[in-house]
């Protein structure tokens, strides 16, 4: 059976919180968890917003420490684990008892434990930090622990440049993998990948041969229902032998979906390394800073003379010089991973998202920009919306 | 002239925020500038939904250090010292250049340098924490200041167990006096007392007295014209001998509004002695807890058997052991220093602060339960809303 697995954006603005976009956050949803990346201020405000619920958050995990991507999480960890909330109340004991397994770069870690202590916050659930140490971070020393938190790991490059994150719980039950790499922007920046366990191959095919072969199974093998060999063709992954002697080959098993979500950045080559999939169903891709006509309409606003349009490469210029990227600068990176589906997010709060036609037209014109940077793969490319829920399809 | 003064409740839930009610963050407005009193998460968001500009907030006072009262510090700081955002782009270089000055008890110092340095936060204006220290809390010793930190006070209690806080810039040289007093809560928490400088008294009843000697002042005092004898009285507020020797008195000074502001509180007693006027203009009050037909409500859907509903003791008892009042607790303080308007805030999140029929009725509700103990005096008691302006009037 495939997961339904969908991501919400809870956030797609930068840097200023506007009436149509909030700070970053993104809700993965998978297989009833909700996995967080980013929390901006306000992210417990747009949770209430959703359909989502925010006691069903079970990870969270931080791209970089800049405010608008962090300052919203202590006080979600405040309300999403306050047993009170008549919004947690569905929650299993069991839920209320595992902790919250938080991951991010230093110094992630004593700036939580700071802010709990300070504001006397008492969590209903324990938690941990996990920090992804980059070259010359201090290894936190965990000497005193704030009263709801347990000790995290200190997750350093592996040889390969890498940080393969520990997951606990039901994520490394069910064979989930989390892998991330640094990323170049102004600050220490992520970029992470989440690779779904694969999943049993379809049996659809094999159907017809057991039906054929229905009456020799029962008598010759003794199965008084032989469609049960389906099951276990799934379950051992071992071939058959009909009683003909043709061999009944497990369906292959389906990859797992892999999923890219990146932090800031002007230059996220460093993450195509853990992409493992030739095909990642997602790449959610920052596009701070793009030319499109308000640049002309604020140009003629202000009345400047002599009037000189901006081009694309000093718009790229100014977004790198600021750590961030252009939606062309996107669609080359999707482009280079071979991803299926590429999602536009943390845009300036002059790109509007509500339903305008001049918002509309605005963004159009971006998503234009990367569609063309992508081989016009019209379909492949959105750019994100607050609340907006992105369905990830199994493909294969 | 008397100067507009109005009050801005931006936030006026507890705990949890909801769709009608934020965190705590309430705006004095007074002469051009905002005073802000705490500032709860989301409080930039609430800034872009009034009509209030955030970069014109000079003084920022937090009455303790709980998160639904302090969160959105840091991020608010950011957003209004930044000179990129067209919302502040209409502030002059001189409020560019002047610290935000921003008061409370410890450790709000040492949590706001962690909070600005561990996001690499970068203000666009100097700022400084002046910490109002209780017994026993440590002096912060101001080692590594972040880089757009200024040192700040450290405010002991004086001998007569009050904070009198340092005022600058505009706030001191025109006059304005601000003190703070210890009020019990479950934590430390500060009651802030406002108060305005004495403004010119009326000159009206002076006007037919200087008309009727007119004629005499313009041949015997050589005035040319005899009305600037009122700005004269008003500046040097001396008494002025008439041609056939009346004494013109200076119209009494007209005392300043007095504004009483609390954190959370189960017994605000020790801020009685810091109000000097004999009937300050307003009074707010938290009024977290109350009994209205909710409960009965809620508890006939839980269908709990046996059915004994809460009485008021029973409200104010579990109001005081979470550190807070009922509206009957507030009227009491309100009636206790003779204020002439009481404000009711910071209410729990069952208490919606909509225009629904249901919701009205319930906070009407609990604006007669603090009227009733508030000499039945209905025109003087409020329950605030989110993005509701108070016009504190000049009553003398």
């Amino acid at each position: 059976m495939v997961v339904a697995l969908d991501i919400t954006f809870l956030g797609t603005g930068s840097a200023q919180p506007s009436a149509t976009r909030n700070h970053q956050a993104i809700a993965l949803r998978t297989d009833g968890e909700i996995w967080l990346f980013d929390c901006g201020e306000a992210t417990q405000h747009q949770f209430q917003k959703s359909k989502l619920k925010m006691g069903k958050i079970t990870r969270i995990f931080i791209t970089h420490m800049h405010g608008d991507h962090c300052f919203g999480l202590a006080p979600l960890l405040c309300s999403m684990t306050d047993n009170l909330n008549p919004a947690n109340q569905n929650n299993s004991q069991d839920e209320q008892r595992i902790p919250i397994d938080i991951y991010g770069p230093s110094p992630l870690r004593s700036w939580l434990r700071t802010t709990l202590t300070s504001t006397y916050s008492n969590l209903g659930r324990p938690y941990r930090v996990h920090e992804l140490l980059f070259k010359d971070d201090p290894v936190d020393q965990n000497l005193s622990l704030h009263n709801n938190e347990l000790p995290g790991e200190n997750i350093h490059l592996n040889s390969d440049h890498v940080f393969a994150l520990p997951l606990f719980h039901s994520a490394l039950e069910k064979g989930y993998r989390v892998q991330a790499a640094p990323i170049l922007h102004s600050i220490s920046s992520l970029g992470y990948v989440i690779t779904e366990p694969d999943s049993p191959g379809k049996l659809n095919a094999l159907i017809p041969i057991i039906k054929k072969h229905a009456a020799a199974l029962k008598e010759q093998h003794h199965l008084s229902n032989p469609m049960t060999l389906l099951g276990d063709l799934q379950r051992t992954n071992q071939p058959y032998t009909l009683p003909d002697g043709t061999q009944l080959l497990p369906p292959p098993r389906r990859p797992g979906r892999q999923i890219v979500i990146l932090g800031d950045t002007y230059d996220p080559s460093a993450v195509a390394k853990i992409v493992t999939s030739e095909n990642p169903a997602v790449l959610v891709h920052e596009a701070t800073n793009a030319l499109t006509k308000l640049d002309f309409m604020i140009e003629k606003q202000n009345k400047r003379t002599p009037y000189s349009p901006p081009t694309f490469e000093d718009v790229e210029k100014r977004a790198k010089e600021h750590g961030h990227s252009t939606p062309q600068m996107a669609a080359a990176f999707a482009k280079r991973i071979n991803c299926q589906k590429l999602i536009l997010t943390h845009f300036s709060a002059r790109y509007r998202g509500d339903d305008s036609p001049e918002a509309k037209e605005v963004m159009e014109e971006i998503r234009n920009l990367a569609v063309a940077a992508f081989d016009n793969r019209d379909q492949d490319v959105f750019c994100a919306r607050d609340l907006w829920t992105f369905d990830v399809k199994m493909t294969s």
